[in-house]
């Protein structure tokens, strides 16, 4: 079993964990979400989300957290941008990385961004073009890589077709995103086998969601295939829209735990994540969705 | 990445999940728990102890639970004998595999049943030779394989010894447990590797418990390593006394479900499964465990 010595970990809770969230996060629990995610060594945060506050109403204050938030010059903040418009609050706002998406689910595509995939990497060319122009990095999301909740079975082509064609746009990095959940072991180390045929491996990220309990694997699988960046949520923040009451992104602590029990560095601290992630599952009232983060909390409860 | 075609699942519901429920279950519910698996296809199940009740209440009904059950030519019955007394009620029921079992850890031995690990294997030297004199099989697990409550890490050899010593005692297969869940997969890879070494891998399965969410991802370590046996409890029934409020057993749906999406057979019925997880969690009055069980049950709710 060959794995990566160091993995980068991206922390998606402050934007793919919270969006989902009925009740509106206070703008000062996303800013201190942020700043102690950081503080415990994460490398990378999807902070925001520039988008119409029409569509997702939890990220309309993205200005007000990118301004809020103590910036620490090691770290990649991270921001979706669907257009123009968003590429333009997040480039005003310092964001150092910028994500525009697609799917690679036909039915998928139609139902989230009302367009097909090809219109979609059409509207998404000059976003990609100023990003590159204002010297930000540029990320693309391909979600629905795994399975779609509207046509179920995607095919490895549909994802190395839209994986080529974000490529193309210019995209430093490439997440294949599993949005449902549902992708098992076998299947994510062919996809991945086959997507680092096109884009070299150390661009390329794994985004699991833990919905039927398959992430760890399949980042174990992954990483046998070559990825060395994932992307998990603190406490697992973030629901499945698809499946009421099932979980959602894979929980950083899980990840952590994993990873480091392995000798793989993240440089990041599990306790501080830990605590972090118990935090934020009180204030939003929610039953802390990492495996590792209540039996760690449980042990010290028990000891 | 090569995996085995075929996993033998040993459904461990009946007996490790519902020990330590502090309600007594009803004995009509624990048959029709374990008739109800049969019927989904579970080829092994552990289905009782014969234990002293005075240390596990739970178990008391052994006899009327092995009594009861509608019996399955090619269905295992296995139930745990800790000495001559509790064999002798097992063969009396008709079990077909006896398990005996001892820890790696001195300090588990010690607590756990208040002798060191070299006695134990004294203890039962008797159990296995009477075991095979008649005729039924002899399985021996071996607790706190990777990892301790009382004294912490656990060293491949101690493993190795007592794998050993169990084999020299004619088990027929030898199940290598992560009692308290705390294993990861490069670990279990090496400890399985080593065991397979000098146990026949078809002899050797593997017992993980999800208490830090690890478990599929070490099933997917062990796999790699040659093991194609599993234990898993339906609904991942079964806690975790060393910290209240985790999770227990590894859930044998979220197994079946990585196992199937990876075209392993098992010979199971997912869906039977996940709706006998649900009834079981429903009357003990506890949150399904399993993430596959929710999500699909979720899923139904949400179509």
């Amino acid at each position: 079993m060959d794995f990566p010595k160091k993995v980068t970990i991206v922390e998606v809770g402050p934007r793919d964990g919270l969006q989902n969230e009925k009740e509106f996060v206070a703008t000062d629990t996303k800013v201190e979400l942020v700043n102690r995610l950081v503080e415990a060594g994460a490398p990378k945060i999807e902070a925001a989300s520039f988008v119409s506050p029409k569509w997702v109403p939890q990220m309309a204050d993205a200005t007000e957290v990118m301004q809020g938030i103590e910036r620490n010059p090691k770290v990649v903040y991270a921001a979706l941008t669907p257009n123009i418009r968003g590429l333009e609050g997040a480039l005003a706002n310092g964001v150092n990385e910028v994500v525009i998406f697609g799917a690679a689910s036909e039915a998928f595509s139609q139902k989230n961004i009302n367009c097909s995939i090809a219109e979609s990497i059409e509207r998404f060319r000059d976003v990609a073009r100023l990003a590159k122009e204002a010297g930000v990095l540029l990320r693309a999301s391909i979600s629905t890589s795994f399975g779609c909740p509207y046509q179920g079975e995607v095919s490895v082509e549909s994802v190395l077709d839209i994986t080529k064609r974000m490529q193309d746009l210019g995209s430093d990095e490439i997440d294949i995103a599993d949005t449902i959940g549902v992708a098992t072991a076998a299947h994510v180390y062919e996809v991945m086998s086959k997507v680092t045929e096109i884009v070299p491996k150390e661009r390329v990220a794994g985004h699991f969601h833990d919905t039927y309990g398959q992430a760890l694997a399949n980042i174990l699988a992954s990483m046998q295939a070559g990825i060395s960046i994932f992307h998990s949520s603190v406490a697992g923040l973030g629901g499945c829209p698809y499946a009421k009451g099932a979980t959602g992104n894979v929980a950083t602590e899980d990840v952590l735990y994993m990873l480091h029990g392995m000798g793989i560095e993240t440089g990041m601290d599990l306790d501080k994540t830990v605590q972090i992630g118990q935090w934020i599952s009180d204030i939003i009232g929610r039953q802390n969705a990492s495996s590792v983060g209540r039996a760690m909390i449980a042990k010290c409860a028990t000891n």
